[in-house]
């Protein structure tokens, strides 16, 4: 279904914003609560939370995170699983959200319907209450910016900033060629990211979302360079079908692509890393692989597998 | 200065993402602490607030809240001070702001500046650290969305749920014609709605941001209707030049124009409503209007003040 359309029926502006706003409230049904704890007060009321809060905002935009192809349901999905994805990579469980929605008049209302249904499942499946939100209209717009709040419990929080040199690194599932229905459907790895911030050797987390090449930079420590085996970097089976297409190599859109939604974190290096890894391989089906190490950027190699030659995917190219 | 520029070495295309990102991290300053606490991990970290928390989310659109005859430093400030009104309205005070911002490649570095500037100001005076943000692109694009986080330390939380039948109605200010400038420089009552959530005689409150004629409704309880004294109405100066434009009477605009930012409140039947104001009078300079009362819908007169003849500002209209 395509989001926008000319029926002027059919539109979002025949609603009118209170219809809209109550449209709303009913989609989102039970994991939007009654105010002044959900929508419907100027402010919504949260619960004080009982250990170190974190927040995180991520929009999805027409033409940029989605196209007309994707189902309304599953962009919803998509606007709350790219914020839990960073909550996860915290290590911390999700909470609150609020939705600010910026929409042309001619968006299908059915269109908007499957969207705030696909964030319920989502905010269901994973424990979020919708606590808030804001309509607004722009002439050709169709864009969602979701604000999540999360608490990190008695555990720490894990941040990008902890790495060391010597340290290995390791990542989730697989990586490249999202574009092909993966940046739909991932699952953020929320279980994972908990578990990982309770094991005092993993010293830095982030999510990958803007391709591991550009991203894993934020994870070195001064003088640090990610050398990566190659061989060890997991591609995907879309990195692959996607490679066949563009002529490029797989590992290539491994490294590039972006919006994998996967962990990418380092490991201590008097860590027993064997024992680690059966500690995950028992708790998790999710794959896990150790793709290299820090080293001292002084000691890189010359001939050695270059992720300066990789670039990730920049927002603003 | 126009916030769009076709010379692309003026424009944040030509910057890039990560320049961008660490632009705005310099243009915030102060109010943009070190991450994990700001700007530059997947998520903010927060410390545990102290009392109940409170959320909102509001967005600035170029072509609706803002045109090219505002400054950057003005929208930016607005951007926060729309939502500061939001928490002024349940008597909290404000912490934590995070920013969605969209824009098109277009768009002049020198106006963003700006309008971070602006953003950097209000926090600045309001006690606000911006910890978090995300930028994307959109063609055409000019939308922030600001979500703001705040607190109620150990006072209530005062909702719009709480009036009763009876009860006198207040609001603050003068209403009216803001679109002549009132909607960039105005203040958002946070002393006053923290003033007001600790009398335990003020029954409910909201703010004023569509136009009293359609927000009101919003206070009313079961039943309950607004009779409104005409006389008593606060109608602002700017109000009284656009009725002179637009040929309608002032009253009308004051009703109905949108963006005062104003609190309106009620008070308790058994209050005092003399030693009420007397103590707001010692408090505050700001005005302070009774306007008329709630009455149970059935004794409406014919003949009375109609709010129903008047309609506030409908975003999808």
């Amino acid at each position: 279904m395509h989001p926008f359309t000319k029926r002027k029926a059919e539109a979002v502006g025949a609603l009118g914003e209170s219809k809209l706003i109550l449209s709303i409230r009913n989609w989102l049904g039970t994991t939007n609560p009654p105010a002044p704890f959900g929508i419907g007060d100027d402010c919504a009321v949260l619960p004080r939370p009982r250990g170190i809060q974190v927040v995180t905002v991520d929009p999805v935009i027409f033409g940029r995170h989605f196209d007309a192809n994707a189902s309304g349901r599953a962009v919803g999905a998509k606007l709350l699983k790219r914020n839990l994805s960073d909550v996860a990579s915290m290590g911390a469980r999700p909470t609150f959200a609020v939705v600010s929605l910026v929409l042309d008049r001619g968006v299908r209302t059915e269109w908007l319907r499957q969207f705030y249904l696909g964030i319920a499942d989502a905010a269901r499946r994973y424990g979020v209450a919708v606590v808030g939100g804001d309509v607004a209209q722009a002439d050709g717009s169709l864009t969602a910016s979701l604000t999540l709040l999360g608490e990190a419990g008695e555990t720490r929080v894990l941040t990008r900033n902890g790495a060391k040199i010597g340290e290995r690194i390791y990542v989730t599932g697989e990586l490249g060629g999202s574009i092909l229905g993966h940046h739909l459907r991932f699952e953020p790895r929320l279980t994972e990211g908990a578990w990982l911030a309770k094991q005092k050797a993993v010293t830095a987390m982030m999510d990958v979302s803007d391709g591991l090449a550009k991203d894993l930079w934020s994870l070195m420590p001064a003088n640090g360079f990610p050398a990566l085996r190659a061989e060890a970097v997991p591609i995907s089976a879309a990195a692959k079908r996607l490679a066949r297409k563009t002529g490029r190599p797989s590992l290539y859109h491994a490294l590039s692509d972006g919006e994998d939604y996967e962990l990418a974190f380092t490991l201590a290096q008097q860590a027993d890393a064997s024992r680690f890894e059966r500690a995950w391989s028992k708790t998790f089906r999710t794959r896990l692989s150790c793709i290299g190490g820090i080293i001292h950027e002084a000691k890189r190699s010359v001939g050695s597998f270059d992720l300066n030659s990789v670039r990730g995917y920049e927002h603003l190219r």
